[in-house]
């Protein structure tokens, strides 16, 4: 997506550990046309899958995953990292572990909004190892759904993500493709440059 | 704004201890096209104040502050409770405390994304006691920027919140007011049932 890959070059950083640094459009400043667009190619790329649900995580997926489930005008549901007051009933679980801050957290959905006839197309804003999206598909399968695809903003094709959940048969789209931030330099992945 | 009124009616639910849970449209599970509406309803009743930023504090204020967001066509700047890894520079900083789970957090923003010439519009899912919206009225003080106004979705009237920003001089304005949750029952304020 050309405006994303304009976006990510005039305005990302790498900052120390190879960490890239998008704070001022896609999660602590948020672009809110730049999110339009994304839902909009995201629900371009995955209307033919028909899903139900779009599924994220608190709370940078949320913008990205908003715009999409408005433009396929079905509900959104945010796992939560923690179990909020409120959420009384039974609920799905999965652990997810952060290489980054080196720890294991719990994500859960609350059963009552996620059953055996939804189609769910999961959303977020990074992929790297993939742990987010993995414990997202392992809620979805307790809840007996189907994992329709999972759209992701930016991959560190770099990292194992991608290729993880390729290799289970899931189809992931990504629309911009970090080929590598060595040096503080970012470089993309080339047939995403020419798409 | 009736379309909130009757999904609060419908679809809210009164737990232990009075409090609201709205799960199913507004923070757990999000009604894309509810947060359209209510971010329409926003950029109406402040678009006059000339916004250059909305701010809201994450995660369930993410949803409806995108929408009003897109709308004025101004940035979403994203208060965090945590301070993530990427947020390397120097940040602005409040305290706020949660009645509800008797802790004290805080709020931080990036110093880069707010300065003297912001006129800031502050939009929560949730008005009880106001701390979280002092926090943010905190923030954009540190900031030298003005607040412009405060954006509501659910206000509880019965809680001290309100009456302590409009006392402030601050411009508030709730979606939905909800009387008393007493017994059980959910009850709006009169004069927005009227409006």
């Amino acid at each position: 997506m050309r405006a994303l890959l304009e976006k990510i070059a005039a305005e990302g950083e790498v900052v120390a550990g190879g960490v890239l640094k998008v704070d001022r459009f896609l999660n602590h400043q948020v672009d809110p046309r730049l999110m339009k667009r994304i839902g909009e190619e995201f629900a371009n790329q995955f209307r033919g899958e028909r899903p139900t649900k779009v599924l994220t995580l608190e709370s940078s997926g949320i913008s990205p995953a908003l715009m999409t489930a408005y433009e396929l005008a079905v509900p959104l549901v945010v796992a939560r990292k923690r179990r909020p007051l409120t959420m009384t009933g039974e609920v799905y679980r999965a652990e997810v572990y952060s290489f980054t801050k080196q720890e294991a957290n719990e994500i859960v959905v609350s059963r009552s909004l996620l059953d055996g006839f939804d189609r769910v197309l999961i959303i977020d804003d990074f992929l790297a190892n993939g742990q987010a999206a993995l414990g997202m598909v392992e809620v979805v399968r307790q809840a007996g759904a189907a994992v329709v695809g999972i759209g992701i903003v930016i991959e560190k094709a770099f990292q194992d993500g991608g290729r993880l959940l390729r290799s289970r048969g899931l189809r992931v789209v990504s629309l911009a493709r970090i080929a590598s931030l060595a040096d503080g330099v970012i470089r993309f992945h080339e047939e995403v440059m020419n798409g």
